[in-house]
């Protein structure tokens, strides 16, 4: 992916090598924030989410933050109090080089849940990240924060409203417990918009909510999910804060096509995927059962297996829809298209399908699964892939 | 495994290759039941449950059986009111054959959904049937209902409560689109005891839901979950009606034996399952909760592929448990063990725990992951299996 990437002004990024991971793998990102600039987030809904979560969002109530500082190869969660102290005294180290308070810094992690906190490795990569800060570095903090992703994922736009021009740059990362609320493990998304903080809050709020909670690859929701949008002010806008000023609708669909489009990266590169799947589900009772059968429907390891094998197997899609936990399925109503081929209809085996043409579909590299319910007006659409070998061979190698 | 299988009086069962599934497997079944004899089910909570499953539904709650008449390879699911009629057609067919009513005879179906009914092989297949009966045939049946299952399911009991002695037999099948609520995709068990319908209504429920309900391999719920008790009434006692008799208890304890073991046979045969792992939840809050929390565990993509990789990744556990959708978690109180290796206390990496103890623990292919919540009294056990390469390829090409 040869993406160009905006710089934003008033964001600075470096990655480097800190030895937290294995060698030769950049595996610490510093992101710098110029004075002024608001930042505000959506953290993972799991209980047991990392020292890092708990402490970012600690630091973000308590003032603006200057420095987000995330590491890879470790994610500092199920480590109970001593977690906690030393991603603090993590935090301390950066201040104390760059000269701020720690509660303006950031913390996040990604990696293995358990294992003891490399405090010397920030030591001695935090003042390298530092003097490479660069307002070109999204690229490189975007390979910084991988794991088991295949390639490093980012997206930039720029809109004009008038006369005003703003730019827009993010970074995310995956790509294996991955599901909704949040679907990604961390995602870093930034404007030179000026954007109140509470009106910040709410946009990264609905954002997240149509683009990384769309996202699932296993059901498996992280400890350390995060995602942060950051409003530095250097273009020189009147500050948006009612979110009803001129241009602020344009800002708003401009950021969220970037955030759909990292979201809808993380599905592409989920673990072993060989398939992007899109899956539709119409025509639903409530907003809850249209979410509730395009899950089951994406968690089932045997929709994904035929995924995986280009098996038009639609039983398999039926047997999902038809165990998914709604209060009421008349599955007489129930239909179901593999890209533009109908397979079922009224609940039973479309009478014109033939098998050509769901392997046809199926053969496919992106393929949209959607299934119309009969019972009312709501919808909801999902991005997920497939069930492969290399799924089951990376999350069984993980750590070796 | 070579089991004895006792013959039930009153039983007698055949397995014939009727040209259903490839050549040269036996595919079809028939169970041929006593005059006087009860059967009571429990049936998929799939919403599309397939044809068969309504029909024996509807036959079963008309009049006492006379035939259950079993085929693999072909589910009979989405096949809309055709596959109905076709389903209803066999019924027939063995009707005539065997000179009964067609509610007689109660059809049971397993295989690929949506493909279309073939009647012809019923044809051929049901005299060869009726003139193997035999009482000797549970070891035939037992290989006859299976479908990627690697070997025969079934257990037998003998009983003695004083001077009565009652025998017990039961098959199953499984091994993939598992999960509780039915978690077998079909089980047959009979007794030769005399036990009113009502009373084996509700043993057949409670004996499925600490059983066949306990048991999950991949979080898919099949169309065609059917569980059937027999009670022939060969063994002369006075009917048990109340379940208060004496002698009631000691049956339902040694049934109960019978279907914990064919259930657990399912999990350690699950499709590519390299490990039987049992999942402990207790001290949970609720019933709800500490089922919740153990199929959270159960179905982790994640915690499957750890397993088979023997990487005691405890991380994913607590990943897990921080995700199952539960209303209070007090993440402090939460322990976890590996077998008899603590590795978690109070929410946290237990300080005693070394990697080593952890993996020894891993190493065996009979895991327990047990989880204390402190929060209350409520136990859960279920069993499952790993997720291994074999998984993806019997599902990626089940088809072909």
């Amino acid at each position: 992916m040869n993406k160009v990437m905006k710089p934003v002004a008033g964001v600075r990024l470096a990655a480097v090598e800190a030895g937290i991971k294995k060698a030769g793998r950049k595996d610490l990102v510093v992101i710098e924030l110029a004075g002024g600039s608001h930042c505000a987030g959506v953290f993972t809904t799991n209980r047991f989410c990392a020292a890092p979560v708990d402490v970012s969002r600690d630091h973000l109530a308590e003032t603006n933050p200057q420095y987000l500082m995330i590491n890879t190869g470790y994610a500092n969660a199920g480590t109970g109090a001593e977690g906690e102290r030393l991603c603090l005294a993590s935090c301390e180290l950066l201040a104390t080089l760059a000269s701020c308070k720690p509660e303006q810094v950031l913390p996040f992690s990604t990696g293995v849940i358990g294992e003891k906190f490399p405090l010397p490795a920030f030591e001695k990569g935090l003042p390298h990240a530092l003097s490479a800060l660069s307002i070109d570095g999204w690229s490189d903090a975007a390979s910084g924060i991988m794991t088991t992703d295949t390639y490093a994922k980012m997206a930039s736009r720029q809109v004009e409203v008038g006369e005003q021009s703003f730019t827009i740059s993010g970074i995310a990362k995956g790509s294996g417990m991955i599901k909704p609320n949040m679907a990604t493990m961390l995602g870093f998304i930034a404007t030179d918009a000026a954007i109140a903080p509470d009106l910040l809050q709410r946009w990264v709020t609905s954002l997240a909510e149509v683009s990384f909670n769309c996202v699932t690859v296993d059901g498996d929701t992280s400890t350390n999910d995060s995602c942060m949008l950051i409003a530095t002010g250097k273009a020189g806008n009147n500050c948006f804060a009612s979110g009803e000023e001129a241009g602020a609708a344009e800002l708003y669909a401009a950021l969220e096509q970037v955030f759909i489009e990292l979201a809808q990266m993380l599905a592409r590169d989920g673990e072993g995927a060989t398939k992007f799947v899109t899956i539709e589900v119409e025509a639903a009772a409530s907003q809850s059962d249209a979410r509730t059968v395009a899950e089951t429907i994406a968690h089932s390891p045997l929709v994904k297996t035929a995924l995986f094998a280009s098996d038009p197997n639609w039983g398999r899609i039926l047997a999902a829809v038809g165990r998914a936990p709604i209060d009421v399925l008349d599955v007489n109503q129930v239909s179901i298209w593999l890209n533009d081929v109908q397979i079922v209809s009224a609940g039973a085996v479309a009478p014109e399908y033939r098998e050509a043409a769901g392997a046809a579909a199926m053969a496919n590299k992106d393929i949209t699964i959607r299934v119309g319910l009969g019972a009312g007006g709501f919808t909801q659409t999902l991005w997920t892939c497939d069930f492969s070998y290399d799924y089951v061979k990376i999350n069984a190698e993980y750590r070796t």
